[in-house]
């Protein structure tokens, strides 16, 4: 199960209705904060999310309305006596960045791990790599992060880029905006499902079911080995979330969101005479994102990043969700739990 | 005439209700403004405050509740369009904390003038120097700023600190918290009043009042000189304005904010059983700043900075009172104009 939520919606500039874009993907009661533009933090506060369960903060990239309100949360997690690491990943040059701003929070206590996210340059084929979910004409996927859980005293999950140890895995893909920008997809693997009909006509007792379930094979006491695929259905595809903030569309974004459960994605305004000025500055319409949502796959849509001279971007719903049923014009605090 | 705003009352942390400590002092259309922490862009239009009137940002200290705002507010400059120099003043080591944050703000439009206001250290006396609003066992005051209009194309007022060009003012008091920090106190000089009987008595033509209210000798047509002060009634006092923020109490403040018309202070809580809390972490108490209200003369009180865990600053109202009664326990927004 994820809990998912965008604690704001704005792009460029934070305003008195509407804070910046961000967004909070939790599990288990560990959370991902992807930016944390001026103002985050409170942004947070309105809509009921614990800043003291973040583990992880990824930084799409630089511009200040993604990243500037870094401070601010790096403090509030200090405030709350926080003293288990903090990841930050992102682009490369992050170590730069939070270095240069925390020179206003000097003293945390707690250590910052900052992870840049380095992706080859190397491979000049244009067609899919066998098992990348992106095409080589971007530069490859680094190796994935994962949500660790570290257990015992320090309890709670941590950004680990080293080993899987935890079900929730996030990718990242390159984005097109002008300077160093990261999309990035979160998935949660699940277990497969406990079959226990299978496990009846085999006469498994009850109290092996948890076992088989979590992939260990089992001895009963008439000496019998059971299999765990004997009793499960199959692996169930993970739940997945992408978010997209800033780029323009290019073809690759097609196949790192793939299937999503949840495609989050920008939309600056949705009058298509804005197309000209949109290109320029490396950003999408609501109609970009509502037609990567048809191509991709995706079973919802949640626009954001809106721009702040569009003062009511709900006015835009019905053209967008002609291209794309399920989209939803999101506002501060959209919420959503992905349970299947 | 001044006029003064606190767009945000608040202490250590922006809360949904509440935003960080600032304070905007304009006159004749070109402001001051006093600390931006996080979210300051957006309190200020709340406030209906103009940003591209911004021609001086004055920093306390370097805390990130009165500096994260910055990158904001200077983006927030870039997107008026403004091409005109900014001058931020603030403590030694200014220059460092600027170059650091504004890595998220790196083409600004317009080129930033810093001041960092050194102190001497090197007057030994307990006693005030001639000429010098405090005591010596501060360090001295620097040379003042002055917000300096330089008319022309570049419309508008400029800090400088090189010539008095301006009406306004602006003196520096080093404060007692723990690190850097300086209180300000604006000063809006006022012509003499020109008595219309002296230069009746005198049978000055109306044509030639201007020039004498302004300090110039006027040539009558008879060939005799009028001089200004045969027809001015002496000097008034400056319309002043004082802030300190953050500080414990101290007896030089009391000069600093000598006849002030209006002293902004601040009161983390009203609590007396806060005392040791607060002494400890070099704030004040409502009680410190009201007790220093009336030491100093001040004619009305601006209480701010309220710590995050008082919820209703308010309830503080009646004991503070008792202690100066023009206090107000400010709200975000409060506003004044100072005409006398």
């Amino acid at each position: 199960m994820l809990d998912v939520c965008l604690p704001g919606t704005g792009g460029m500039l934070p305003l008195p209705n509407r804070w910046l874009t961000c967004c909070w993907i939790e599990h288990q009661g560990a959370a991902i904060l992807i930016d944390c533009g001026e103002g985050t933090q409170i942004a947070l506060k309105k809509a009921g999310l614990k800043p003291a369960r973040i583990e992880l903060l990824l930084i799409t990239h630089f511009h200040a309305d993604h990243v500037s309100g870094l401070p601010g949360i790096l403090l509030t997690l200090a405030n709350s006596a926080r003293t288990q690491p903090l990841t930050i990943a992102g682009p490369v040059g992050l170590k730069r960045i939070v270095s240069a701003l925390t020179v206003i929070a000097p003293r945390l206590p707690f250590p910052l791990e900052i992870i840049e996210l380095q992706f080859s340059r190397t491979v000049k084929s244009d067609q899919p790599t066998a098992g990348s979910p992106i095409a080589t004409s971007v530069p490859c996927t680094p190796k994935p992060l994962y949500l660790q859980n570290v257990g015992g005293h320090d309890a709670g999950y941590r950004a680990s880029s080293r080993e899987k140890t935890s079900p929730v895995k996030i990718t990242a893909l390159p984005l097109r905006h002008g300077v160093n920008c990261l999309g990035y997809r979160i998935e949660l693997s699940r277990k497969p499902v406990f079959n226990p009909d299978k496990a009846k006509s085999l006469d498994v007792p009850v109290k092996f079911y948890k076992h088989l379930h979590s992939g260990e094979s089992v001895t009963l006491d008439n000496g019998r080995i059971i299999l765990p695929e004997q009793v499960l259905d199959g692996i169930r595809r993970p739940i997945s979330v992408c978010y997209f903030t800033d780029t323009k569309p290019f073809p690759q974004m097609i196949d790192f969101a793939k299937d999503v459960d949840l495609l989050i994605s920008e939309g600056m305004y949705y009058d298509e005479r804005m197309r000209e000025k949109i290109d320029e500055k490396n950003h999408m319409l609501f109609s970009d994102s509502a037609k990567l949502a048809s191509k991709c796959g995706a079973k919802r849509l949640w626009l954001t990043h809106y721009s702040p001279a569009l003062e009511r971007p709900h006015d835009g719903t019905k053209a967008v969700q002609k291209i794309f049923p399920q989209t939803t014009i999101s506002n501060d605090g959209e919420m959503l739990t992905i349970a299947e």
